[in-house]
């Protein structure tokens, strides 16, 4: 909308005057703020801040200032207004991959696809109906670190701002995830922490739990205890199988997915510990 | 609302034309059906029904003759439109305990409160402000056997129909929950499986959940494994601290007790294995 | 799934013993019941009862038996598994369309797509990539009822049980819905009756609410008064423009749309006055 | 909890460089934010601006000073944490008063309620009960004028900070009304602007919708059209009869009432034109 739209995301340690100060940098470079977040960490007594602000001249120049007015390893991230580039994974599924295909094809996300990679041949047609290039990487046959190294790649061949795991089926290795750490998008299909692991449907099933949910996080080494990023719920009863479960929750994952995917790409989340600031 | 409305909750192995011959009988003994619902468990293939029927004259000989027509082992359930009674238990937080003596003062909920039963003093005027009589039963000083056995001696004077958990902070002992088996309705302040145990506030708080919940269940033997009634759940974000979330919870936890409550004195609840049937 | 379901919705004016009765003649008919429900609208005492029947051998039978059990002016309608077909109308806007396209073309709304049409051409390539045929009907330079006359020869050339109005912004005439009587499904995006007419956003935003919703309803003569199917509803804040509010609303038009659109397919919406019985 | 924290609320018209100017002088007073919010109403250009800090010790002192700093115009508002001074009204129906008065007895919402004035004896038990002074003012053989004049004379007496209506059902005058301007908070029992007026679940029930809700808002000259402070909703459907809609709406009304309640009393609402900004 607004070509001169930046977005800052500033981390450091707590002290008093940090919101006069930066807010102060921005006045002077012209700056006027249009949205503006800040939190504490209490846990580690960590500011963070997020300002989108128009009207900013020479934004290397606020960049150098902001530093020294900043405690001394303070981070700070300007974004512009260009679109995020995104790969997608996915291995059969279609509902999630064709949301967000959707969503960027109409404008509803703000980012470029750049490609899909799945380990099946099911999803091509649908990724090519709108014109994103699909690569089929099958695992048959392959070792796992062998089918990884040619996923991974892949994805450095596209050199994308974030990869999104929408529904790609297979459990990644510490070696993938720290590779593009904090880049890794994944949707679990259950409330998280309940019901990690396989079958998450069926499990809350066989608890007979009367709400089901679904739950978008960053990959971590760890399975399923990522960053949580988004979640939400539907009501389910006695009368759904696991796989009315499992077809209800589908629009859950989907939504819980474009929303993360949403965040992610307007700079709203930050990772502090296990756990994620998401300036809404 | 109608003197003459019979609930029927019957139970028993499936088999073809059960819905048929019920119904049927219930026709010919004057019934006139208001509200139906049948539920075949596939795990045990057994078939629930849930009838609310008009018109009724002689209730015995109808439940005499719905035996003959069903399977042997069928169960029967027939209930009329009296009030059941219900012996609250809280320790200190009054938001349950409260709102439940409202709706009860008020005809909210078709209970006859018939007694509340504490571990501490605290509770007492709120209880007494509702004309409930108020029983402090210590456990200060006492064996958890002693004070187990003072707290049932108390019920069984009572001879409630239902035991409700509002906010009462002991473990039962399993011989306590077995005496009353089906019949203590407990509140868990985290949507169940997730966070068992103590402090689930502070347990989302660390994991970083999106959502915190509250289930309403059926004490058992296990702790927090009992089979779930009703739960629901509310948006929480980084900026709740595990205090903001108890407070926020508490609205939860209150209006999914009253829910669960409700569903058990309107004979909507029926357990099968380590799950309920609610015929909403 | 089941070859053999059969899925009957019977309407009548309500008398003692139906359910009897009806249950009678689909057990002697080897019918095995697996869903049932009925309802009973007091405003005109007329019963309604939807069932899903396996086994069944003879179904013309059972309709001929059927009708001579009911009263005289009972309605039978029996449905099987095959799927219906539907028309999608769309303008510009792709997000409701792209939805339904993609729940069908994976299965996860038992419809046959028998064709697009639209007043414009943009969403062409959508739907040819879901082979789709596409037609562009435009209302460029044509009296109303021509263009409609137009339309109405497209859709009864594609001949669909259904037609679905997905995101069709032109107004349909009276003639037009009278045509296809409860067979028109719109999504209307406020939640009715807030914000009838243009412009429903808008009017949100400056009405100030705190809670924006989308309303697929049967279309009716009278605009945005047919009978409600399905509503759903998401926050909103202050900071919400007008776009920001059409933005997350899309959201809610899709899933709502897409939810009535499943009740219709399934047999499960039975229209009572200005009203729908939704049995689910 | 913190007896130095402040909360500030400022007014003004909108230009660059608000936010340093004014967080500059808290910090200059040895000010730490905890917690901040801006927003600029396009509509108007002002800006407004609700900040709490810890730390400051002259007081009167950062208020003179801020005004020197700010447009002209500007309005501020500091609030310490002393509780808040609050009426209650009701006519008989107690589920949003006892909901309030519990919440207040137990320290969930931080007010000191200073009396329950309504126009029937129903509700005195209650009120009293929680040693909550109560005045029955009947409305019986007086003329509106007068009987408004009484309970205006009560209110004045008692001197709050706000006026909640908590199911009081009588209309109010204008004149009533904007003597206590933007500060009665009324709760409606529908989802406003749908179905304002009387009976609204009747409305609501042969409208034939799947959600019904409630409004709260602040009172003003004409009826059911004031700021809008909050709203929630629950599903209905055909099932539910008119009666049904109304017990399961009380809910909704006592969660929404209690929720604009506390904004108000933390100081986190504000009004511009006829909509209100909560700073959650």
């Amino acid at each position: 909308m607004n070509p001169s739209r930046l977005t800052l995301l500033i981390s450091c340690p707590d002290e008093p005057g940090l919101i006069a100060r930066i807010t102060g940098v921005l006045h002077r470079h012209g700056g006027n703020i249009v949205e503006n977040g800040e939190y504490v960490d209490p846990s580690v007594d960590r500011f963070f801040m997020r300002t989108a602000v128009e009207g900013i001249g020479d934004v290397d120049l606020l960049e150098r200032v902001l530093k020294t007015e900043l405690p001394a390893d303070a981070t700070v991230r300007l974004g512009g207004e260009e679109r995020k580039k995104v790969v997608l994974m996915a291995t059969t599924e279609p509902h999630c991959l064709g949301d967000l295909l959707i969503r960027s094809a109409y404008g509803d996300l703000p980012m470029e696809v750049c490609g899909v990679i799945s380990n099946h041949e099911t999803l091509r047609k649908l990724s090519e109906s709108f014109d994103i290039p699909f690569e089929c990487i099958s695992h048959e046959g392959m070792e796992r670190e062998a089918h990884e190294a040619a996923v991974m790649a892949r994805i450095d061949a596209l050199a994308p701002d974030l990869v999104v795991m929408a529904k790609y089926m297979r459990i990644l290795s510490p070696g993938f995830i720290s590779k593009y750490k904090n880049r890794i998008l994944n949707i679990h299909h259950s409330f998280l922490p309940a019901f990690v692991g396989a079958n998450p449907y069926r499990q809350a099933w066989e608890r007979g739990v009367k709400i089901i949910g679904a739950t978008a996080h960053f990959a971590s080494e760890v399975l399923d205890e990522g960053p949580i990023i988004a979640q939400d719920v539907i009501p389910v009863n006695h009368n759904h199988s696991p796989k009315d479960m499992a077809r209800n929750g589908r629009d859950v994952e989907k939504r819980v997915l474009a929303r993360a995917v949403r965040f992610f790409l307007e700079d709203r989340v930050v990772v502090t510990g296990n756990k994620t600031i998401v300036f809404e």
